[in-house]
């Protein structure tokens, strides 16, 4: 029997099944006219958000990081909660301008731009967060061509990481940004080509549930972001901190303690040196703001035994799931929080392993996990499918398509 | 320095540049529009199906699995070359009859079959591979809907497994098909029912570089075959003797010996018990016909130092090649084999990280390859991209979309 994870906060039941907006996982199935089904719920999202205001300095801005759920129906629905979008491709800026978003709040980060993609974002007057040298000549350039002066700001690879990070973004060679030593030649070259400097982007890691380590790190950026401005010779009109709130995926996982990042980060902020005392400060977040206001909903086309194992095998799978099937950045598998959404206030009374439809090993949704009994027609839930879910999924192996996604 | 996997033979080169099919990399990328581009070449799955014949005894048919590569060009180029296909969903059986094959060549496996897609399947007369005692039941009842007699074969899970497979199927408790205690009653429900009975398709697994492994299990198969033949009391229409043949993607890997597999399966086939004398006998292949006949071409957007490491930043990445990131199905990274395509027969000169374009440190095609002096609009190939790349990897992830393909 091997742990799931912990299930998010937030979630209720009606006559014992998994309801989430006031509708069962049944309902919101038949709602949607089949399975494989993404539940978006808009009050975890507006929840999230006004925690997150609680806890942090009012002038802190919240951005979120759209390739997290690039849904469009939550891109729109953000839009009035967020100060800023942060994307990560021209598909990503065309779906902003779709949506309808304010242009000018948006940066684009990414190690490999293409010439077209800058150009459109030069155009849009996105702010591009510009990881190395040649890209800023490249950017100059588009700009000369169209006539327009780039929004310019810096990608640091700092010296340091943020510890417990389930990705690593900085602390040594790094295909991101600009290792900081460098940032104040390409500073320079920035502003000797009448580009408007847009200030740093500094993100260190992501994925940490390590609430000291949050801390420390937003403390070093902050001593780096002065530094580096007082190496380039002006103060910052804005500082990208970076993001790195994690959420709890598996058994032993908890939760970061908000109160006590936003606090020490208030500290912070009344003793802030000149370089940064009129800078707009932000924080970019994905998978904090959406990845537990998501539910998968799978239905259990088959149960059977095998050399007295269990199987639940559904109609989803690593084709929308990647990351819970265990495939995507992790060495060791582990379960997600997974449930019979259908039980859902049921006492586990046996071990079973959740698979999904695709003919490889490799598709597990749940590994031997204690669970109540469930047979064919149960619908299994698996949590924290909020961010890096659909669009970070092989939706089209095996020839099954992508999965059904609503808003409520 | 981490060595990079062995170029699969055929690749040639025209002006130093890697060529495929007389058209040299940037000539290919030219015609197709942009990069990333996946290039298939028909000549390579041509002399692939030609060794195998030459290799295999005559009454052995070739199937296509055609959830390794499903590009719909090349699955109507395979109906003149195989024997048969084998689908995986209904996504599958639409491409299937899109692409004009004949459905009584095909069969459908996998653990978790929709009722719409048995029906479907039903009605265009393909041969289930039954999973389980309650797929059985559901598909003689759609049958009986449908007045039709379903065509019925049972997917065995075997005891033993491929010794050395990259995805084991067989051997132990498994999520498909059933096992092999369990098959004399099934079959006795099958016939019972008056379906038409297809034989057995026993799948042990696949990715296997081991030629003694290969042949060893043929025979556990072929005797596995006889022994439920026995049991359920009819000769078999229908043997699916699996696939596994492996192709090899690392370094130190070495191709099987197809020779040795062929004459080993000549001389069990010499001697066949009368339970399969007259049994039709296929082989089930996917990533062996159509793997290390595709090219993966992806352009170099920058070249960056960061502490001292060089990291070539391509407009491509694990969004078209999960496998080669090393995030499906490994557990230790290790390099595809990986080249310079402008410098296709130039000498390495330095030690480089080929990332992609995305934001994530997972985004990475090769890790501190010895390779030629690349700089941007350098192109970058990546090999044994033909089977499991495209479909097999999350193409909308951040907002990139997918590759171009071609079939040369």
């Amino acid at each position: 029997m091997k742990p799931v994870g912990p299930i998010p906060p937030g979630f209720a039941a009606i006559d014992g099944e998994l309801a989430i907006g006031g509708m069962t996982a049944s309902q919101l199935i038949a709602q949607a006219g089949a399975s494989p089904l993404f539940v978006y719920s808009r009050t975890m999202l507006e929840a999230r958000i006004a925690q997150l205001r609680a806890a942090l300095p009012p002038r802190v801005n919240i951005n979120y990081a759209i390739k997290a759920n690039p849904l469009r129906q939550i891109v729109e629905f953000m839009s009035d909660l967020v100060d800023g979008f942060d994307i990560a491709s021209g598909g990503e800026l065309a779906l902003a301008q779709a949506a309808g978003l304010d242009l000018a709040r948006l940066s684009f980060a990414g190690p490999g731009k293409r010439d077209v993609e800058l150009a459109a974002a030069i155009a849009a007057g996105v702010t591009l967060n510009v990881e190395s040298a040649s890209e800023l000549r490249r950017a100059l350039k588009l700009g000369d061509a169209a006539g327009l002066a780039p929004r310019l700001a810096l990608r640091v690879n700092p010296d340091f990481e943020l510890r417990g990070s389930g990705m690593k973004m900085g602390g040594g060679a790094k295909p991101f940004g600009i290792d900081q030593s460098e940032i104040p030649a390409v500073a320079a070259e920035l502003l000797a080509a009448g580009a408007e400097f847009r200030g740093l982007h500094i993100f260190t890691g992501s994925q940490s549930l390590d609430t000291q380590a949050i801390i420390e790190t937003q403390s070093n950026v902050l001593a780096l972001a002065d530094r580096l401005a007082g190496d380039i010779g002006q103060a910052l009109p804005k500082l990208n901190m970076g993001g790195g709130f994690g959420i709890p995926y598996f058994h032993g996982d908890t939760p970061i303690d908000l109160a006590a990042i936003g606090q020490a980060l208030a500290e912070q902020l009344g003793h802030l040196p000149d370089t940064l005392a009129d800078t707009e400060l932000c924080i970019e977040l994905g998978r904090y703001l959406v990845g537990e206001a998501g539910v998968y909903l799978t239905t259990v086309l088959d149960r059977k035994e095998s050399h007295g194992d269990t199987y639940l095998v559904t109609d989803g799978g690593l084709h929308h799931q990647l990351a819970a099937s265990g495939n995507f950045g992790t060495v060791v598998r582990r379960n997600y929080p997974v449930a019979i959404a259908t039980r859902f206030t049921a006492e586990p009374q046996e071990t079973a392993s959740v698979v999904g439809c695709l003919c490889t090993p490799l598709d597990r949704l749940a590994d031997k996990a204690h669970l109540p009994r469930a047979d064919v027609g149960d619908i299994v839930a698996v949590f924290c499918a909020g961010a890096y879910g659909a669009t970070a999924s092989p939706a089209a192996f095996l020839g099954q398509g992508p999965a059904r996604e609503i808003l409520l």
